[in-house]
């Protein structure tokens, strides 16, 4: 794409009530715009980060034998009545509205107990168990201070996986299996190395669950790591497993920041109890459905992504997120022979399928290189005088620093 | 995708309130799951239609220069309040909810404004235009009665597209062109026979507009064709014309029942005046940025293609957006031969990339067909005891009926 078109500009400054690193950098360099405290628009180069997520994310969805469907925002408040999650007393974060008619309806915060009902009328027999079903829809959650940037959204884009089973031992092993799925998805989008399965509280659901949490700074959850296991405790459970490693009893953990990324849980038969998910088993008896639920909000991810690598002069994206993969750069000024080589490579490359964003604008190099850097593309291909008498491109890689002078096939064979 | 694994069933009835024969059918084959009125989920079967048609827009929409956006669905009261929509009074079809602070909030109703806002802080000079961007993304609409199916909803996914251009001339030729994208996403998604360009009311914000009239028994709206133009008039506004075609002066016009699957507004300056989304042109001079807006439903969409090609055995989807290119139904009964015939060829269909639903479950054949037919896939491949002792498939065309034996290279060539 071509930069000149392009209809977000980079800026110097974020709004002045925005505290969190990762959106003060996605506004800057023109991801995402704020609406309100906690609720952000994706912009082109935004929105290109946060499909290259959902695209991984679907991968290991399906893989594991999720079917894909999108539900509603508008939901029922009798659904929520029978889970008796409907009152705020029980629920603290609704938002809620009216149809014409005077009905309350609830604003999606979940979808526990829409696909629950969904399943009841379409599961009967053991013979149509186990499923899972995910979807990757918005949720809402009026959260009464939202300062974390994009990874604490009033408005939120999540995929949610619920799986349906026979009985636990069926659960478990599709529980597993959601681990293995998860740990790719994180090592998907680049984060994998960073990122620990922890053991967390349950909460409402069961005693435990699990959160994938991933090291930076901006964390505000603490967590204990074992080094031996390369899995981790949330504080709030520490205690239960008197500050040792649950796994291998290691008593050296190492407490760090972290944020969650993604949590699964075990539900139990708490929602296919209450809303009526039964089924016969193989002698003709009726059992409820066991179920599990599991969590990945795909903006939070993209601002952990933004946390993480960010440095002093901007975002450096992990090249399987970045919304381009290459950011070309013209340093052509008025020389005709400079903007031609540019243009001949941009069509090069975009014909070769390559994503390029191509700086075509008239700037001076200082600028153009400083928005690179702000923008954050993993690879930097710059053409100039200089690099059109040596016969070559000069790449830059954001994240080290370091350039290199290589002739075109050798440029090309980096996209293979 | 094997339909023993598919989660959701046929079922021979649609809830007795449903009354319209799109959501009827799509409710009976497993497409989708009525909420409330109007508002319904997409599941697997439903949710891979939606995702053809919503490629096929987007293809049309970037070859316009549409830059893909994801704006929010909470909206700021202060963004409404400037172009006064805010008030019910104004705008009788909103929903709202509330911060926990007390402050109202709109729920996407519509983007304009929103939209706008943003371009304010990006285009400041003729050179940053003309630009356009689009998104598809849910609107909420508080429909007093919503009884049309998937046709009109109270929450439903749109594609709108919002121009932005330095004065009547540019905006003129972006709007043309919008018209050819628009055509070709409706011969792109196989109704282009039946849609006719519709001179309208412009409403509050011109004079004319342009719609995208369907035709279909199920249609609300009464439109006038001139077979010349091949171009129709919208009920509404006919007499503006005194019956006659507005490009030829045609009286002999064919009355039709339609219904609006698009429409493309000219909005003026009337936001951007509002929400101070200004530029210096040439002269320095400030001007107010010309705008237009260009809305897709795409579940209505969806609806109406249903509504055209069903017939009394169920859906027939054209190919370009059928969720899957192939039916392959297995009548193996006890045939461990014809199994493994329809296994392999699954496996070999599927490994070249092409989609099949392969009905692999223990049912009569006559049930298979009857779910088959009530599914619509346009082409059904037939694997029995019979059509493996004539070494073929027998291949049926869901629209026309007709059958034949064919062999597998025969087969093969029909996907190329």
């Amino acid at each position: 794409m071509l930069q000149s078109q392009l209809f977000t500009k980079t800026r110097k400054e974020a709004p002045k009530d925005e505290v969190a690193k990762n959106a003060e950098l996605l506004i800057r360099a023109g991801y995402i715009h704020k609406e309100m405290a906690g609720v952000y628009s994706y912009l082109p180069l935004g929105l290109r980060v946060l499909n290259k997520i959902a695209l991984i994310i679907r991968r290991e969805m399906n893989a594991i034998g999720g079917q894909e469907i999108f539900m509603t925002t508008l939901q029922n408040k009798e659904l929520w009545e029978k889970t008796g999650r409907w009152s705020d007393e029980k629920i603290d974060n609704w938002f809620k509205t009216k149809l014409k008619n005077g009905t309350e309806v609830g604003i999606a915060l979940t979808h526990e107990e829409m696909l629950t009902a969904i399943m009841a009328e379409e599961i009967k027999s053991y013979k149509d168990l186990p499923r899972s079903a995910y979807q990757i829809q918005t949720k809402f959650r009026n959260e009464a201070r939202a300062k974390s940037g994009i990874m604490r959204c009033r408005e939120f884009m999540m995929k949610d996986l619920y799986s349906f089973s026979r009985d636990e031992k069926e659960h478990e092993a599709f529980y597993e299996g959601s681990k293995e799925a998860y740990k790719k998805v994180f090592e998907g989008v680049g984060i994998g190395k960073v990122t620990y399965l922890t053991m967390a509280s349950g909460g409402i659901f069961s005693k435990y669950s699990h959160e994938f949490q991933t090291l930076t700074s901006a964390g505000e959850d603490l967590i204990y790591i074992c080094d031996k296991c390369k899995e981790a405790v949330n504080k709030e459970v520490i205690a239960d497993f008197k500050n040792a490693c649950p796994k291998c009893g290691n008593t050296k953990l190492r407490e760090e920041k972290a944020v969650e990324v993604g949590n699964i849980f075990p539900l139990g038969t708490r929602f296919s109890d209450a809303l009526g998910l039964q089924f016969l088993d193989e002698k003709g008896e009726k059992k409820s459905v066991v179920m599990g639920s599991y969590g990945i909000g795909l903006g939070r991810l993209m601002g952990v992504i933004v946390e993480v690598f960010a440095d002093e002069k901007g975002i450096v994206w992990p090249k399987e997120v970045s919304p381009f993969q290459a950011h070309l750069v013209s340093l052509a000024g008025e020389d005709t022979k400079v903007k031609k080589s540019a243009d001949e490579l941009y069509k090069k490359l975009t014909e070769k399928g390559i994503e390029v964003l191509y700086d075509d604008r008239g700037l001076r190099p200082g600028e153009k290189f400083a928005d690179s850097d702000l923008i954050g593309i993993p690879l930097r291909i710059v053409v100039s005088a200089k690099t059109l008498e040596a016969d070559g491109y000069e790449i830059k890689d954001r994240a080290t620093g370091a350039t290199e002078l290589v002739k075109e096939d050798v440029l090309l064979k980096i996209f293979k």
